[in-house]
């Protein structure tokens, strides 16, 4: 058994954790830590927990995380780096799900968290934990940077264009809309359900702090900068990411085979026949990627349709799956359950 | 392993079997049956299915019922009528998610389903499908009446008062709020989008199917005939049903330790800490029921609070939970999934 | 043309209020205050007013409000008791759509709202602004407390039994479901889109702030003490309430007539045919009340249902109609918008 | 006061003209027709519009539309061209709301819409009725083809850069998502509740019937070709659709000046401050478009937000503008309402 650590767990990243771990074969919860809620029952927070999990929040400092075999951070960035440098030095497994170890880049850190980066040894090793792109670096890492919801549906989406070389890179499009969860469990008037609902919004048009990690993670596929723009939506649903991306074809290639080889082992992504349309809910509360194909009109502009769960594939599920990989798991374990629908 | 066949897995109770039968470890399923939809593959219909269910719909007549184990009926009324008596009679076990076994009376069953009963000596036989009242003849018996959504919600939050007879069984108020999921996977225009959501209302209040259901469960255990006025409402919700019961109080009890103790070995009834209040969403896409339990300002009106997931214990899952006390299997097997939240 | 000052309009009463103001022919918005966001403009923040209301917040005391003809109070409870007697005292009317001067007994006021009174003698004189009842008080009032939107829905609701005195006093039951408008434009965990939406519950079954009002305007209309069990629920809705009521008869009475009778004149309430169910998306947006009786089965158990905008005559259209009767305009002026449906 | 007819109301189009013309001061609604309803009020299908419309449907050819001044089609493809021709010989002026007078090109329209144009005449003299672009020629019309929905926003976003020449028409993209209002209030699968909330999804990628209005319209403006690459997508909300769209810079121009400028003196269009993001509901239920421009990094790629309700200035709202235009009366008559917020 794995004995796990969650530190900060009062969110939605949290609590999703929470439902997989509590149903995760070979993991054992052995604490999760919150300054605010410490003493409080996980489950008088979130009751759909109750008779499953019966440990209480505890302060940080009494968490002896450091006895854990993987601590996962799911806590506003900055947490992370402070404390993770000495949990990787007991020996302890980290997987944060937050972004202080997504960007590579110093600058680009600072520029989009405000903050300057304190772990910079830590960075450098630390390992993007996309298991369809660095499977083989995930199984040997001490230090996992999980990544964003939009991040994952985004790279997934582009992978194999890039891969192969066959779009314009410098004009890349990526509109996405993702559920409110999104946002967070922050009290904030914008996250109400009476602002959120019967409405749709575009937001951080300017610069979402995915956009680095994105740009990022494809360079590194393309060996080369690309250019992209990035419009995230805000949709009133709980969950679910659908991101529809837009590449301009710039050598003949059949996309729906080209997608199909490239992912063709993945037990997680699920390339759809040509002309599907995948809807979030099908994939709702699983860690499946669905992704279908179109070039409208046989014209040159692809349209690539990726959906996936924002709190799963797109957070913990992703987080389980480092685990997983991490510890020399079955990758699929604790993760197979089927999509809610309706 | 018990093999499984599934007559209409078209519509949502229909696919919620899917779901669960999918992840039970001793179910195999062998048939699913829909007239329209003979030779679409279940997954084309259900995009969250695939991967893991491979079957098509195939005509009713080469499904081969026979040969199965168990025998899942999410039809209209009607259907399972016709077509039990011959499965039963070649050993198969019936599990009937609609209508047609469920009322005693013939009369009553005339009158609210317009339909003479053509299968009245499998009535007769027919257990009704509530494990927490009549756990020990389900494991029995060959065929079962699952009950109806509200049904299962408004009985089991009255159940210990009216074994207790601690309150006026003249006077029982069920009001009670289902989402929109418990009208069905029909194309009708009441349940758009565009007419039920941004929207509450009442409905079926001069009288619903699901009025004489209750009657004759609480009369039964009463041993006399209940006063009930129900009231359904329908919430823009997918999923969940909350029962608000209110009951007049004609002895003094403690109805905390009343509650808790009828429900005490109970797997999936989870009787709140006094003054809790269930959300529907803390047991969405579970088999679990949560009661929590009032008396405001002390005086002599009741109200008990009643959750459950509609599709789950109010329909799909309470059948798997009768097919495992009817194949002798632990109650519980494949219906541990802990809700999803938010 | 009426000047008039609005106290807070941050919140959904605030922008209902400016909504139906700007539009109303009668009246010129002259200033509104907020001390938290003094200097924004109003469009800012809600920019559906955008053009058409170009006011911006001001500081409470830069804001002349004793130069206005009227000033409504959509604030938290506490400052209209506060800024009031000052005001009336320089000839100014006041509505308060916030509870101070809703609860008669001063006892009641501190128990349900932890503050003591500071305005009692202003208090006295406070007419409670439900016109069905209170219409000539209200012409004649300088100061209104605007009735609590459940309040409304509920009072309207069992009016016409408690004035003929036909059901018994002593067990009204009142289950009412509201929007979650209702919690108010407030940044709270429980309110969020991904809390609230695709769930139901019940909330304060223990004692809500509108059962002592809605208890003390049935009780001056019976004469009589009234027993109330008042449940409030949370729909997945932005806006409206439907009342569902429940009360036994003990005099036989052709309740559509009473009702029928009862409403005739009223331009806000409409008796809908018998075996009605009226939508809260039926008077969304509007300031109507739809009414429906129902008797189920026949038995001695009375069902009345009430559909309210929660946000119009449960709050800003119902101030507005205490406005008008106050200032000697025509009681529909400003309020006769139909309904947004669907 | 002008005498207008409707045929076809029983849609979601519908009840908005009834809402809209029930208000509108200067038009006495005279017949409205439905083949299915006819004999039934009105107000019982949309109990929205009880004391406010008192008219029955009635059969069309007992609907003496021929005495009207204005007739609205609200009706499927097909209808208007055939019952057009006999009302304007007899001097009644048309507003159809369907897509029989958009197309100009009939090889186009029968690709489309599967049926050969019937009334070619009458399609010559047919003005499209965008009064942004079209206004004078409105003015005279006999005929008037109302916009689509999506086309209005897309066209209405794309306008003043096409017109300046600015960016490469060859790839412009449009990206947007509708409320389910959108599809009608027909009864589909697909539009169900339980189907379409908590869900979001692209459809039509293949082709969407809107894509060569677009395509006509733009091109009409550019006096050339335009390539369009037009994605729409499906959003749990009942209302609303936010257009985004995507155009490469060819020249350099100050966006925001030349939106400003050529919209300077629309009724309907607010052109918002730089860095805006317009959410739908702002303009809920009003005849408002919300437009705001993003360059996001700096780049080549231009973004255009463009908000409108798809049930008014999508569809019934300019149709009424339409007809104030052709009625000589103020263009905004009857269109004024402050958008629901929230």
């Amino acid at each position: 058994m794995i004995k796990v650590g969650i530190v900060g767990g009062t969110g939605y990243t949290g609590v999703e954790l929470l439902r997989l771990l509590a149903q995760h074969p070979d993991v054992e919860l052995a604490a999760i830590t919150s300054r605010t809620e410490a003493g409080l029952a996980v489950s008088d927070m979130f009751p759909s927990l109750r008779g499953r999990v019966n440990l209480c929040f505890v302060e940080p400092d009494k968490a002896a995380l450091d006895q854990c075999d993987a601590v996962f951070f799911a806590t506003p960035h900055g947490v992370a780096m402070a404390q993770s440098p000495a949990l990787v030095e007991a020996g302890v497994k980290i997987i944060d799900l937050a972004a202080d170890f997504r960007l590579k880049n110093l600058d680009e850190f600072a520029k989009w968290y405000k903050i300057p980066h304190t772990a910079t040894k830590l960075l450098d090793e630390a390992v993007y934990g996309l298991p369809e792109i660095n499977r083989e670096a995930i199984r040997k890492a001490r230090i996992v940077a999980n990544p964003g919801c939009y991040a994952t549906a985004v790279q997934l989406g582009f992978l194999p264009l890039v891969e192969a070389g066959v779009v314009d890179m410098d004009h890349l499009i990526a509109n996405a809309a993702s559920g409110v969860s999104g946002a967070g469990r922050k009290a904030e008037v914008g996250s109400l359900f009476a602002e959120a609902s019967d409405n749709f919004k575009a937001y951080g048009v300017a610069g979402h702090r995915h956009l680095p990690e994105i740009k990022q993670g494809l360079a590194q596929v393309a060996g080369r900068e690309v250019g992209l723009t990035f419009v995230p939506h805000l949709t009133p649903a709980i969950r679910g990411i659908l991101a529809t991306l837009y590449a301009r074809v710039t050598k003949d290639v059949d996309v729906q085979k080209l997608y199909a080889a490239r992912f063709a082992h993945e037990p997680f992504i699920d390339v759809m026949p040509a002309g599907s349309s995948p809807e979030t809910r099908s994939v709702r509360a699983s860690n499946m990627v669905r992704i279908a194909l179109h070039r409208p009109q046989g014209g040159d502009t692809l349209v690539i349709l990726v959906a996936e769960d924002n709190l799963v594939k797109g957070a913990a599920g992703q987080a389980v799956q480092n685990m997983n990989l991490m510890f020399g798991l079955e990758e699929t374990t604790g993760l197979t359950h089927i999509p809610i629908l309706p």
